[in-house]
């Protein structure tokens, strides 16, 4: 970490830097778990959080996720413990996980792994669990939400803090968490599936970014990774005021939930649809099958009306204008003749 | 347009049935001008609004701008023109401009451009001028706003109206006006510009868009384009939300623009930074240097609060906070010492 002359790498004192702010706020004795898989994102991580945590009179462990997904995925796990437990990160511990199918290949080992990392959490009473992900992986969840279409939140990216979930190096770049890596002596561990073009992350990493960077100019990696948050802020802040709004605009009976057309038509677009979504949800709506063209469809309820029918939603739910209320009906409920 | 059979092509029903719906709030004798270069998406535009405008009860012409910027622009503007004229717009005027250099080429031109349709608008008291922005050239916008980095407003792409200018075809793909011009024995005219990899829009066009869709699967261009439209309706809702805020939160003085931080500091941090960007566009500004970062830097003064010291915008701005305010002060106002 010091060089020769006794100077900290810069790449060293950007991520100390990093986690000593994420960790700024949390009061002596918690117990912090770093996410560790052994690569070089991580890796860093689990340094400067040994070396940051003690300073701040907490306590830093590391949960090392054995996917079982490569043939040799317990050995590279025990490596990585073994890394985390010289760094002087205690407790330290590898968990085993089985990944199901759901949603694809990426999207089941995501839930194994966080699933696990709150059981791990759970288990030594810490508060924090940590994660690795950096600038360019900000960048590039970004750009796979583009592909969604579905607003500001698909283009939110991951947020810095997400219940007892922290991601310090948001705004770091990958190339400082391998130059840290390097300056520190530590061997980060290589994911071959980081290289694997069956995985859209890869794709986008190794072939749009590159071409986005030559045809838009550097610094777009930045620019998505500014977008992401600048996003994250409008959407909470409508999220919220849509929430308020439903409470006087929106109400459920036994089988309906119910919405004022005279309280949602004098609201914005923006704030008017994500009530409408919202309840749509509640009356039994998938979030992954309800698209922004579903509501804007019942949306038109309000701002085109003219008599339409109802609308179909998925999972059966129904819309309906009725009296000046838009009624929408889960498939139970309904008793309708299909 | 109507097939050996009499039955109409599908792309050429698309087109008109996207004017009609632009234009259906129309009072009659409205005079339309289609703004018309001779390409594919504008001779689709001019035949589509030949044929629909009339039945509205309205009077449509066209305008073409000639930039001077190819050797035998004048030629091909005429011929633009013409083919107007032969679809039966009335009156059809080729306009004559200068481009300048601000803000580089493409910048330039479109500046001149506008300003040449508002003038002709203004000559033939149209109160409407149809451009033939394409569902592609919205999803190409998106992108080129993604490198700025500045959040909702510059990925919200063009509006579908805006003053008087009106794009009808903001929904229908570039494929459709090529097919429509095809169908009805429109010769369109193909701009080189369209294929010169010095402008960013062709890059993103010819290099971009393709690896988009070959990493994330198709439908990329819609999904962008649908972001566009949903990010527009939420940076519309919050620009209110922050107008309305600003109205009791920020006053002027003769010399400064001030901000209440009581006011400020229990609003959400998307409205917040709205009101103070604002407030600092007012103290002089320019919205193009004045970025997230800088506004997040006063933002600070607010959530933030240690005592720092003043916070240096562009042009020569200062932020200060001073007993429960933040001060914009212009450069001009200040008779600081530098």
């Amino acid at each position: 970490m010091e060089g020769r002359r006794g100077k900290l790498h810069p790449a060293v004192a950007r991520i100390r830097e990093a986690v000593r702010t994420a960790l700024a706020d949390l009061p002596r004795q918690t117990i912090v778990l770093v996410a560790c898989s052994g690569g070089a994102d991580s890796l860093a991580l689990a340094a400067a959080t040994a070396f940051e945590a003690p300073k701040l009179g907490l306590r830093a462990g590391a949960i090392v996720v054995d996917h079982g997904l490569q043939a040799d995925s317990a050995h590279t796990a025990e490596t990585a413990a073994e890394q985390c437990r010289t760094l002087g990160l205690e407790p330290v511990q590898v968990r085993a996980v089985e990944v199901g199918g759901d949603g694809g290949p990426e999207a089941a080992a995501r839930s194994a792994r966080y699933d696990a990392l709150r059981d791990a959490a759970d288990e030594f009473g810490a508060d924090v669990v940590l994660l690795a992900h950096t600038r360019d992986d900000q960048a590039e969840t970004v750009l796979l939400g583009l592909a969604r279409g579905s607003g500001a939140r698909s283009l939110a990216g991951m947020a810095p803090v997400a219940g007892l979930l922290r991601r310090p190096l948001l705004e770091v770049p990958r190339a400082t968490t391998a130059a840290a890596c390097i300056a520190s002596g530590l061997r980060p561990w290589h994911d071959p599936h980081n290289d694997d073009p069956q995985y859209k992350r890869v794709r986008v990493r190794h072939e749009v970014l590159p071409v986005l960077e030559e045809a838009l100019g550097p610094g777009v990696t930045e620019a998505l990774a500014r977008t992401a948050g600048l996003l994250r802020a409008d959407a909470d802040a409508l999220d919220v005021l849509a929430a308020d709004l439903a409470e006087t605009a929106v109400r459920h009976t036994e089988d309906e939930v119910v919405c004022d057309v005279g309280m949602l038509s004098t609201e914005p677009q923006a704030i008017r649809t994500r009530v409408l979504r919202q309840a749509a949800l509640e009356a039994g709506c998938r979030a992954n099958d309800l698209t922004a063209g579903h509501v804007a469809t019942v949306d038109a309820l309000i701002t085109g009306w003219r008599g339409q029918r109802w609308i179909d939603l998925p999972q059966g739910v129904r819309a309906t204008r009725r009296n000046g209320f838009i009624v929408l009906t889960p498939d139970s409920a309904s008793g309708r003749k299909v």
